[in-house]
């Protein structure tokens, strides 16, 4: 099962950049975690030219329809989703493929719900599938900022795997064949 | 008075940036509204270029700068505000000019308040000054999704007039001059 892990911030040291490093390299067994690293890439949304994609945009469609579920993990800046991060979701908001996705988000902040609010709200219009058992806030607070940190956390760590777990159960039940196996072979 | 008026979608045919360009024309006597096209060439939000912002962004925080009060119509996309308006914003967060920057949020859509409840609250967690006597909603449907159509329309140009009114009118009373005039002498 592939899964495509965004980050909704360009900081180099970001920590939504450094959840989804660190996820990767807890998954569990079956599951594979690839990192996007093309949000920055993505020219600004315009309706105009949804018929003629810029390159970019083919990238993220091109990896959203290979991965099984995404994995968001994004910032909240002022009360509101980051511009980047909603900008790569309107390139997917007419995307055919994007319905049914399923998608985990997770808050790296236990403060903020107003991003996150809105993140899932967008979402559900979009009609991706929320993963709501993955979609957890796992606060990852002064010292637990960075990839090597969340593994070196026993705690933490083990959220960030019960999380991908969740995930995994949900693909394995409902998620990658989805309703294009027939029902009788499941 | 000098009014910036910032549309948040890059569509040619944008109602909003139809309302921008039709409000212009429409402005009461002694408030002057340009319209802000730079949108589409700033950078993606990256907090690691605060401290040397991108070109584009200088030229946003000049023209924020050198207006009196933001006057802003912004699409909702899938429950969400655009990524470019947010994209915006989130370079505005922290410069300190925005500060008590009077803001005009006018709805362009009936049906829609999510983008528009988010857009607010954003504002409002940037220390805005939010002209509510000019946040309104102006529904501009079928017809009226150009500026010739809006100016053609005596209901529909009444209101933006209306709203245009009452921003100068708190300009007036309380805006440009702000707190760096001497008390006294006001």
């Amino acid at each position: 099962m592939n899964v495509l892990a965004v980050a909704g911030s360009l900081r180099t040291a970001s920590i939504n950049a450094a959840f989804c490093r660190a996820a990767a390299r807890l998954a569990p067994a079956g599951l594979e975690i690839t990192v996007f690293h093309g949000l920055g890439d993505l020219p600004h949304y315009n309706p105009d030219l949804e018929d003629r994609p810029p390159a970019g945009v083919a990238d993220l469609r091109t990896a959203v329809v290979r991965a099984d579920a995404l994995l968001i993990a994004s910032p909240e800046y002022a009360h509101g989703v980051s511009g980047v991060m909603k900008n790569a979701l309107d390139w997917l908001v007419g995307f055919e493929e994007f319905v049914n996705k399923p998608v985990a988000v997770v808050n790296t902040s236990a403060r903020a719900y107003h991003a996150y609010d809105a993140l899932l709200e967008t979402l559900r219009t979009m009609s991706a599938t929320i993963v709501t058992e993955a979609s957890v806030t796992i606060p990852l607070l002064g010292a637990l900022v960075t990839e090597e940190a969340i593994l070196a956390s026993p705690t933490v760590s083990s959220q960030v795997r019960r999380a991908l777990i969740s995930l995994a159960s949900f693909l394995d039940r409902d998620g990658v064949a989805g309703p294009s196996f027939p029902v009788g072979s499941r």
